[in-house]
């Protein structure tokens, strides 16, 4: 026993521990407060986390993230969205991030990751192959390749390009430049050659 | 239904929000994180909150966590610690910092806050009155009141000296003075002058 720490504290500490982004401090911290506040709270949390994975499966057309037994996902049925226009993205919370702006009224399709060699990733890893059958079968005439803007998204998006050649599919990036709010001096180098090149008439 | 966010997945994701320090980000970040890793890792979190409670009670004599069925607690029962010194600290995560360092081998005390009237905080809110009755039961000959340096804490301890008058018990109170690792030209006035009044001969 370490200092007197309960086992079972011990053990939801070690389990914080483990998610990205919260280190030992923080751990300790989140666990001693779920002590102190009203039992509700850790019980909410655990039943949340319990119905995380029974109550969600990949949407089989998008590979989104969707509600148990909604297949295909409210997003790749919805009358008010358009199947020409199919938007494709790394992750799930790519997806979140889009749907955010209010912009975008097309389909989605989830890759799951981006290619890099580094980890270990490669093509047969993603979802592009359930991606090059959907060009196929659903008449999308347009494809938004939103990798991420890093090494690894860009290759993505240039492996699709070459997969998709010859198909009557236009595709398309997201543009880049600088971000709103920010600040021209602190821009770095790749960004500042971009926003200059892709520069807009006033 | 939010952009498409299924039911469980929205309900974690407020779950893991209403924890201090984490935000709506940082909420969906570790929701998704817990989406694509092996069910176990949500599975076991799930289940180590359960048992936080169900695990844990408050010793009945020092107030501490300890686990269900150990009362008084390992740290008031191990023969290897002195009875005569008690640290009286405001939360169990103060426990866990004094144990760090290795230096203390007494016994603890935790008030389980400290007196605030902006909160509304008062001396029935904290476990004073049981630290009263320790002392003159106990055979205490020292409390080390190691309440924060804040107002708050340092109310609480000025509170405590009051209460245990005419008692016959040593009072202390942790030193004040510059950190390891500190610079002096950021250190702030308070703290300044307290290592300046506290200064030791070389």
């Amino acid at each position: 026993m370490n200092a007197g720490i309960p086992r079972p504290v011990e053990r939801l500490m070690e389990a914080f521990a483990r998610l990205p982004g919260i280190g030992p401090k923080t751990a300790s911290r989140l666990t001693y407060h779920l002590l102190r506040t009203q039992a509700d709270e850790s019980l909410e949390l655990s039943e949340a986390l319990r119905e995380l994975r029974s109550g969600t499966i990949f949407c089989g057309r998008c590979f989104n993230i969707s509600a148990a037994g909604v297949d295909p996902c409210a997003l790749c049925t919805d009358a008010g969205r358009t199947s020409e226009l199919v938007c494709v993205v790394e992750d799930p919370l790519d997806v979140l991030a889009i749907e955010r702006t209010g912009q975008f009224h097309g389909r989605y399709h989830v890759l799951h990751g981006a290619l890099s060699p580094v980890e270990g990733i490669g093509p047969q890893d993603l979802r592009i192959e359930e991606l090059v059958k959907r060009v196929a079968a659903e008449g999308i005439q347009e494809l938004i390749l939103a990798t991420n803007p890093t090494l690894e998204g860009e290759a993505t998006a240039m492996f699709l390009k070459r997969r998709l050649l010859g198909m009557a599919v236009r595709l398309t990036r997201l543009a880049r430049g600088l971000p709103t709010g920010g600040d021209l001096e602190y821009t770095d180098i790749s960004t500042l050659s971009q926003a200059l090149e892709g520069r807009s008439e006033l």
